[in-house]
């Protein structure tokens, strides 16, 4: 491994730049020639990062691509995210990746789709020199007392920003 | 321009995120064919981040590299400041860029290395296809209250975060 000590981070909060900020970390972290592997939950494929990730080599994976605002049946959901947690504990415990991101998996923790003792039994278990990012708003309590790093996204709200949406190369 | 309305976007706050949200910015922009300029103050070389730069062809420019924290000399570091902030205001009005991002440019605000009103100039003028980012700590309120989207990056201590500072390929 090519990290002494691999820390746990959580971005959580309502502000824009949780995601955003994994990518960014995914992208200095290849810079200095760590190894990256990023497992998506709820997301569609066709976002700027993607494409780009493709380019710089780094390994995306993505399940249970129906968000549950969106409506999903929850039966489905939970099998798709649990795939997503197994797939996810694999990874980690593989040791080939220096940085695993798991973007909103905090989403699939707030809405129980998978169980927050599988979640800190990984982080428990998982070799030394990894290092995780769990994204995503609503992270539970337990996660954030587990993390190591906890940055709170916090939006301040704005009047101007309202009705600009899902801007291609901004938001997505 | 390819963005129909470009926002001002501040990130800031005392957590961590703020530059690296910003990166992921340009990586998610430069994935849909954006163009992504980054003007960093109180950078230096070496960084993770700026040698995925090079790999992606986004153009980045430092300025003041000695943070004001480190002690340099406040003639110099205004010196130096107001160089970046004359080439921020030809980057932007050159319509060369959709996105173009001022990384800790706040510090300078906040330090008074720079005239806040020209940076409220500078974005009232902006062309309207221009996304811009401000990062750092400290934004000023006024910078706050005229950006469209601000993101407080709020720290939640955490005692086992203690002591393991600047690793390669997280940190920097």
């Amino acid at each position: 491994m090519k990290l002494k000590r691999g820390l746990v981070q959580v971005y959580t909060g309502n502000g824009k730049g949780k995601t955003t900020a994994a990518w960014g970390q995914a992208m200095r972290a290849s810079g200095q020639g760590l190894r990256v592997a990023i497992i998506q939950f709820f997301k569609g494929k066709g976002s700027g990062e993607v494409k780009i990730a493709k380019k710089l080599n780094l390994k995306v994976h993505s399940f249970c691509p129906v968000h549950p605002f969106f409506g999903g049946k929850k039966k489905r959901l939970e099998k798709e995210c649990q795939e997503g947690l197994t797939f996810a504990k694999k990874t980690i415990m593989s040791k080939k990746y220096d940085l695993i991101i798991l973007d909103e998996i905090n989403i699939a923790l707030r809405d129980r789709l998978i169980e927050i003792n599988e979640v800190l039994d990984l982080i428990k278990k998982k070799p030394k020199g990894v290092e995780l990012i769990l994204t995503g708003r609503g992270a539970p309590k337990k996660i954030i007392e587990t993390a190591n790093l906890v940055t709170e996204m916090r939006e301040i709200n704005h009047p101007y920003k309202k009705g600009i949406k899902g801007r291609r190369g901004i938001e997505y």
